[in-house]
């Protein structure tokens, strides 16, 4: 997907709501649990009741790989209803990859052709040649951690590498890679007064920012520090959306959810200048 | 695995040798192509052939996961077999996995208990709290990555953090968590007189060694800074010993590179006083 037709989009729904399909068979509603693909069937619902509020989906890839094979046809087939039936939502391997140049290709394979994914979570650690194979990939999107929303975020991300922190070194430099321009970059919303300093390196770049809600950061403070002109946000909620009820009503009440966080989404929209 | 008893196996073999297991359709002898399952025959192959002369076998998760289902059945089939015929081997999926918490706890259980693997490879970017979740489990190691072969590591591993290099910060830092006793260290061997700084760090630990052969490591110069009284070494081979010949003698010639690297091998531990 161009991100001319992202930006389309979040302008046409007002939203640039990710839902995170974090999808975990202890916690979906129990009626589902007879149906032959539960993960599936739930992810499903979620989809046909969340998708006027938002303009992307994140599967996060460890739920499914922890079911093995099962897992594994669960996302394939979520992806392939999301691609048939919504071809226009972004979509969001969290899979925080990486690895030496071709075995990176190798990565990149699997989730942009094999899966057909619209962009992949990615870390830095091994440099430049872990991360530009996937840069490669003509109309995919490389989403790189910059700034994680964990508390293990302080041990490396924050200390002083050359004068600035780590995680600004891991911008300043990945803006240096051939395929830049398919960049991004992940911000966690718990530090969103960080967001100054970060568009000072990347003033246009898309962030995707977990951590909105559940993990106790303010849209607004994510929005007064990191919108731009062309938005360059997508704002991911999971668990606060799709566990919202567990009853029969759980996709109309995530669909609520997903709607009061689109609100709220338009409201920070019509700011821009 | 107990660490007892891969130093038994070593002692045992004479051996310290890794094979990875890099299994590529474009480089696999062609007359398997036929088989039902060809990553899977393959594999086997080489493990029949090649075990005398190795300690550890290392799938990289990448290469089954481009292919997509059928690559993960290949996976399972080959830990499966592993695990049968061979439970002696210390089994390691090179997965450079890594997320929060309650993620990071999934994909451990996927590898350590879906698939049975005795270790697995982690990134240290997101820190403690993506690192922990893999180190609570009992009888599996967890092999993070410090210091790696590829040009890319030094973007940011050899960078200076608070006084020292950002590689040498993770084994400081990594040695305060919780379980830090199941953890091990990827090191490249192309940078083998590193190992003497490391070694102050971790003068025990296991270190995982890539690079040495087709990379341009040197094994003699890897013991010579990196060898314990315990070993503390498993250096790996993929490419030189899978795809030695492309023949129908394929696993023949694969199991002689072994053995050549076994018997460099038991020269050096042979120096151990």
């Amino acid at each position: 997907m161009k991100i001319e037709d992202l930006i389309a989009q979040i302008h046409q729904k007002k939203s640039f709501l990710c839902v995170g399909l974090d999808t975990d068979l202890d916690k979906i509603p129990e009626h589902l649990l007879k149906e032959e693909d539960p993960i599936f069937a739930f992810n499903k619902a979620i989809i046909d009741a969340t998708h006027p509020y938002c303009v992307a989906y994140k599967p996060n890839i460890a739920f499914y790989e922890a079911y093995g094979l099962e897992g594994w046809k669960s996302l394939e087939r979520t992806m392939a209803y999301l691609n048939a039936n919504h071809p226009e939502m972004f979509t969001i391997a969290d899979a925080k990859r990486g690895d030496i140049g071709n075995t990176s290709t190798r990565y990149a394979k699997a989730f942009f052709e094999t899966m057909d994914f619209d962009s992949i979570t990615i870390a830095p650690y091994m440099g430049k040649d872990s991360v530009e194979p996937f840069l490669e990939f003509e109309g995919r999107h490389t989403i790189l951690l910059a700034l994680t929303s964990n508390q293990g975020a302080f041990d490396f991300q924050t200390k002083n590498v050359d004068g600035q922190e780590l995680y600004k070194e891991v911008l300043s430099v990945s803006k240096t890679y051939k395929g830049a321009e398919r960049l991004m970059y992940v911000v966690g919303a718990t530090k969103a007064s960080y967001l100054e300093d970060i568009r000072e390196i990347v003033p246009e770049s898309f962030l995707l920012v977990p951590g909105v809600g559940a993990q106790g950061g303010s849209l607004q403070e994510v929005c007064k520090y990191g919108i731009t002109k062309d938005i360059g946000l997508l704002v991911n909620s999971s668990r606060g959306i799709l566990y919202a009820s567990t009853g029969l009503d759980f996709a109309e009440t995530a669909a609520k959810k997903a709607q009061e966080i689109q609100q709220e989404m338009q409201i920070e929209l019509s700011k821009i200048k």
